[in-house]
């Protein structure tokens, strides 16, 4: 008798649900993509021709499909509002969840869904950081658990998108938590990898600048951001996301340690060619993460699959995914009022710096 | 009901075999592993582990697996000695043929499969040349077909595969048909891609060296090897083949027309990272050709699956794969007996150079 | 007869004083070097067997040096703390001064030598700042003169020194004036070329910290330092000092305009040769800023010469040495404060951030 | 007393030998530039404002400037017919030599200028490979001597320039001594350099195409060629140069050896600046040789003026440039007869290939 294998259902069929969806239905041998949600009349007809024909059933109505019998997980690729309601009612029906980044773009609902995670110990549950499931960033990462750079000390990272004229950006400010939360909370996360989960903040700076998206001012938003993180024990984080980039899709990360240094996708690349002419040599970026990231996407799925159904150790910790967005907000809340911010060792807000 | 999946054998499970089925079972979605064959005693373990599990009924006879009753196609991943035999032999069984390359060392076997195909023009037989399936030859070939750098005058290839103390590629040298049929046919196989599948050598010379494995010698074939061929038409194409590479595998290739040039993978990487040391900045390279092709494979496998299910056309010719193999085998030929060799204008060998 | 050539005499021999020494006797074909002066010893000997020999007057006097008939200009390679009075020394003597950078450490002190010379308007006063004469630079400013990336709106430049453990940067701290004025410095006048002479900063942030230099504590100074330059106008500029690269030199620049970006060093090496081993591909980097500028300061001096000599325009104004001098001072004032500090539109300190 | 300079004349003020007589006036300290010689009305016209000013006497009769008194030695940088004679003449004279590649088109005048040398060793008389002065080359080399690669056994080298589609490389082709002896000579004389100066050829085979400039047909040039050149020993030199670069001069070497390998220039660059933009990441080239030369054949000059000054050797071996323009015309006559070119081991044509 073949293994069994995990009984998942997709929520959300949009931007970044369909690529769940298409995971887990095709990518992912240890797992059966069995349902799908979307309330979107569009999403839905979308699912009824790259979804339905190979045995995957479409609802209308998230509660219907979460009580399906039989089912062992959902991926949550929703709108970011619902992330949370959506994991912390899956878990009380007593589903693994895999939710898209952030759980919420307020503290306190992350924390909602953290507290209702560590109820119920058995279940999976993970906020998907793609690039934590990077072959790259694993490839530096256990460069550093060797030793080969030292005791990593600065850790500089930026995520930046190619500019899309659309309008898009300036709407998806209204909720997106601002380019801190929204952005820099991938570079925030590599941040806790790379310097351990245990960190603690000392004091936050930011600023930022509207260069060409003058609609996010009504969401005091910007389209370029600069941010500084300094840590108790002596380690720095700086940050710089951007919606701005001519070229393509450019998230690079250099983590500088004590005796030497790694850089990721300094160079970034959409494939191996080189193109000569009398312009010169030039190199094509991708154009969106998708095309910088789509593996790591499929090896999240795999191993939350692998998780699940041989009750292993998830490659992150639930409650990274409330650090990063914490200190995104910080980082954010540094941008609009101008101010520095401050913790005293105990992680408490401090209104002088400690020196 | 969900669409029909190709139902497909697996011939082979060794080095190359065993990642045919693996692919075929986990990353080709329209396509179900059904059955495996091997004599091996060592692969039929691998494959009780690996593969039975998950459905796949394992044949320690060949004929009795492709006879079995459903089967749609066959994955041939066996030596090389056996690839036409057992090529024909599915053809007669009625069934789709993807074969590792090369059909045969011997251009008269080649050719018995390429009319033992033609005769039964409703299956899909294909020698997978892997590179056909990379992105970034693909990329560099859109960019010929845009018209981006001219007409496309010069190639340059080479395969050059790491080192390996081990004395396996003695062995091997002993039925392989010598450097230029197994390592630089790959290379020939880009240039039918780049400069057209119709055109024909005028004159082709080679030279080679044994550097690191003097057991080459018995076998008549070397480590290191450069050729040229010229075609007819004016363009020249010329291969750099060896297995002495200390830092992994590096397959390169420059396409340069008469308007600009294109190169893949002429920087190698294993991955984005560069790791900064006392050293200088290192960039690490894959070991072996499946660290550098492996998404090529599965995309083959896909694309296989589709052509047959759909009944579309193959991205590639079988004849091709035959054309490849005798150009190396003249290549080789050049190599051995220090002669350059000439072709006349209809492609017959003619004692002298035509100028 | 032959066109006139600049008598020069240069002040100091120590480790940047004998470069500009060596190139204006050998590489500035316009110019003459007839003098040189140092108070020390050691310098004084190096001075006997590579310039005397060659014409060149040897002084252990600086005032007797300037005071010497027929001499037309003076190259300070001294100690920074005396930069400024030799410069007010020469310029008293009507000579003109190429000084090193940066004029003092002090913005009183540097004020007094733009003033000296502001009432000398027919003597070139200039304070090099190397990375203005670098080809690769100019490269970069006059693609952004051309438009190519739109307005230049977010600058990131670091400054960073191969690991020297001999201690003497701990030394150096004492009157360094810190490493955002030290190291700084160039990538803030960089700020200037590329963001325009006339902008002002809105507010300031900074962050470092200590991580292989513990010494550094007792002069108030870091090994390691992030800042963030906002300017009113809506630029950000961002910095990155840090004496701890494992690899050698690296100091890197990215202008991000709105419809383009331009890198400058970004894969930094310290010639053209890769080296492939069982490591991967290795390329080398330079150990020190002078392997990475020397070409830049035979440049400055040509330059110099040809102003002072055809009384044109410098590359360079002067007043731009002591704007970045301050910048550099905000930034050090930032880290060991630990406060962010804000500006007025008309370029006052504020109490309180400008939203 | 100012060390003696050396006393230098200039033979010819054309492309190359106003590069010569101005590195000689300006950038080679050790040496004087006294004289010049040109019979072209223009290139006096050019000398008469950029040398005559500083010193240097004009001659339109070489033999009057080679009488000068006082006079060293001379730098030949006219028309490859007359570089022999001139240089002859000069050695009669008793003076030192630096003559531009090649010696001449002929091996037998070479020869003549290398027995007149061979007559007065004390004179210093080299025929400058602008390569082996170029720091990449020499960073490689010393990589070679500590042994870093193993053994040297497959070079590859190219010589690729920039299309010129003013018709000049088809009147030049009439007195090149074709693309083998005109460009790839320097990539033979890199062979020499890192195969060994006693290396013996065994086989030659080359091939070529007209792809740009038809004339070439009539003066049996190709403007792409391609050869190999085994030698005895077991090692391999492969080249490929063109006139038909889209981008600019693209001059590439690999040394791969038994244990590594070195590549000097892969990834050729005019600055190290990268534009970033819709088309992606773009790198400009140097459009022409002295682009990527220039400060290689400054250093040559002042190697050239120390050996003279201090009688010690030069750092090449007359006798080599005869040996690369005799593999050179091999070259190029196994790509005019389409034959192969075989020689036994001691040097001797011979009609059959020694396997």
């Amino acid at each position: 008798m073949a293994p069994r294998k995990l009984q998942i259902a997709a929520a959300g069929l949009g931007r970044m649900g369909h690529r769940h969806a298409l995971n887990f239905l095709n990518r992912t041998p240890r797992a059966e993509l069995v349902a799908a949600f979307t309330p979107d009349p569009k999403e839905i007809a979308w699912g009824r021709e790259h979804l339905e024909p190979f045995g995957v059933t479409l609802y209308t109505n998230y509660d219907e499909m979460i009580s399906r019998p039989g089912l062992d997980a959902v991926v949550i690729g929703t709108a970011t509002s619902v992330h949370a309601e959506e994991a912390i009612q899956a878990m009380q029906k007593n589903l693994h969840v895999l939710c898209e980044k952030p759980l919420s773009t307020s503290i306190e609902v992350c924390r909602q869904v953290v507290d209702e995670a560590k109820k119920r110990p058995h279940l999976k549950v993970m906020c998907g950081f793609s690039r934590r499931f990077d072959d790259s960033y694993r490839d530096a990462y256990s460069k550093v658990e060797k030793g080969l750079i030292g005791r990593p000390t600065i850790l500089r990272s930026q995520t930046c998108d190619k500019h899309d004229p659309s309008g898009f950006f300036v709407e998806y400010a209204a909720w997106s938590g601002g380019v801190f939360v929204d952005m820099s909370v991938h570079d925030i996360d590599l941040t806790l990898m790379f310097f351990g989960e245990t960190i603690k903040p000392k004091s936050i700076s930011a600023h930022g600048c509207i260069a060409v998206q003058p609609g996010l001012a009504q969401h005091k938003d910007v389209d370029n951001a600069v941010g500084i993180v300094e840590f108790w024990g002596g380690q720095i984080a700086y940050y710089y996301c951007s919606r701005m980039m001519a070229h393509g899709q450019e998230d690079v990360t250099e983590v500088i340690g004590t005796e030497g240094k790694l850089s990721v996708n300094l160079n970034p690349q959409s494939s191996l060619v080189n193109y000569y002419s009398g312009a010169g040599i030039t190199r094509e970026v991708p154009a969106h993460y998708y095309g910088r990231f789509e593996m790591a996407f499929v090896q999240e799925a795999n191993e939350f699959a692998a998780a699940c159904l041989d009750n292993t150790e998830l490659p992150m910790r639930l409650d990274n995914a409330v650090r990063a967005v914490e200190i995104g907000s910080w980082l954010q809340e540094a941008l609009v009022t101008g101010k520095q911010i401050h913790f005293d060792e105990s992680g408490k807000r401090s209104e002088k710096a400690s020196l």
